[in-house]
């Protein structure tokens, strides 16, 4: 499908792609760029096969590329479409793989003045709370799994400059890779992933500090289970990520953090008011809509 | 260990209890008892060989057993306390498995004026957010698994009353199940409990009902993925159950939950006052934390 492909940020989303890539044969070539400080990684990525070259200078990284895949933390975008800003392509497609879109085109703005007609916003709704190259770290005990896209949703939020041959690489490259495409508004998106990803990450970090805390003070965690396990899992996150997730999309954030602390003051006054009726309906709607969330992401596969 | 071990309640609980306790040979015979309408969850229960007989008579359910467990959700405790009262013997052991330890105290006065000295308050930290008698529902496609307490704690909270050949004879119990049993007072147990279960529990519910609402007007769960499935799994619990809980913690979980708003305040300030240094100590304090936590868990098991 590609002749080369240039992926900058060979963590755990960039390197998942680069895995699948290559075992779908959508790219001849495979190269990485990163900063100095991530020669290590890049070479170790390398060594084991995940990527055929690897740079710390951008101009012979995306030399011939006729792909550019944006995959660092949201925070950075706009750093790197001005080391790609020089160099940039008519002749390729880019796109990135943030978790945030508004930002992004803020970014793309704040260097082109515009949204380049071949840069695609996309976001695979997939990951994991580890970082790092899947796999080829051998130095960790328990390495990031490969991200699997398969099954999984990706959203592409075109915007009114972009190019529709484009927008339908893009498309047909993530297909291959096994997601399921859907296209909404830049809008739709950051508020839908406010409510479905950055909230409950928020909460649980939240959540998990607190009782960090208290666990200083008297043992908690040792008689914390599997609940507790689930419930803060992705409050092991990478912390750099998520400040620029949180950061990028605080407009959405904000009142909807609000929202919810009205939610939990309602409960609140169930339990005060000792109405364990309305508290028990509550918590059966709760109930049947994760039913409705699960039914219909088996029905989704 | 024991003649007869008489579960009154055969669920999640009892019933993993009534498996695990006849596969390490823990009883001769197993009966269950339930009300009238539990009785086509009883004959289930029987006829897989979970318990060998079932009875909704309390008199012929008891007769003779010398170990009674109380495996019903914590706000019928009094009910089949007072159930159990006219046939109390004194020549048998009696436990609980409730997630709160204050309200069984009281109604254990409730029904005898103090709490007997055979009758130990246990809790294990452990169950699922599905419900039912494991294993043996044939109609259910996704029955629920055994519960499984090997190397999980086990939390026993003695009262003045308490008579320490019956505390010893719980203790081994739970142990020859292959749980971690360790002693604290009730009002401990009931403070821990509500920070590392009931207020996870409760925000999951919180959470998934204003979600679940907001899905009946765009689709979110569509775009919801692995870390909305893990923060909300707990949300699928059985509500009968967890309004019981909330109800009987309610003085512990006011609060917190108070405390736990604080806390979302806080990180909404520093979102709104761009203060994302303190956003990300606060993020990387929650990581180390959770790591903290599952070290924890793994050097204990």
């Amino acid at each position: 499908m590609f002749k080369k492909l240039c992926i900058v940020g060979v963590g755990l989303i960039g390197g998942s792609i680069a895995i699948i890539a290559r075992d779908r044969k959508l790219a001849k070539t495979i190269v990485g760029f990163g900063r100095p400080e991530d020669m290590e990684n890049l070479n170790g990525a390398k060594s084991c096969g995940i990527i055929d070259e690897c740079y710390t200078d951008i101009k012979a990284a995306v030399e011939n590329a006729d792909c550019i895949i944006i995959a660092v933390p949201v925070s950075n975008t706009e750093s790197v479409l001005r080391l790609l800003q020089p160099f940039w392509s008519e002749e390729a497609v880019y796109f990135d793989v943030g978790s945030t879109k508004g930002d992004v085109v803020i970014a793309a703005k704040n260097v082109f003045n515009t949204v380049p007609s071949n840069f695609i916003l996309a976001h695979p709704i997939a990951g994991g709370e580890k970082n790092g190259v899947p796999i080829h770290n051998p130095t960790s005990s328990d390495p990031s799994p490969v991200v699997d896209f398969k099954n999984k949703q990706l959203i592409i939020t075109p915007q009114p400059t972009t190019n529709r041959d484009s927008l339908e690489k893009v498309k047909l490259f993530w297909t291959e890779i096994g997601s399921l495409v859907s296209v909404m508004s830049t809008e739709e998106h950051d508020r839908i992933l406010a409510a479905t990803s950055h909230l409950p990450h928020l909460v649980a970090f939240a959540f998990t500090n607190m009782l960090g805390h208290r666990d200083e003070k008297e043992p908690v965690f040792k008689f914390a289970a599997g609940g507790f396990r689930d419930f803060t899992r992705i409050a092991s996150s990478d912390p750099t990520v998520w400040t620029a997730i949180c950061e990028a999309n605080k407009t959405e954030l904000i009142p909807l953090l609000e929202q919810f602390k009205n939610e939990l003051t309602q409960i609140q006054q169930l339990l005060e008011n000792k109405n364990y009726d309305a508290l028990f309906s509550l918590f059966r709607y709760a109930n049947s809509a994760r039913e409705r969330f699960l039914t219909q992401k088996i029905t989704n596969q």
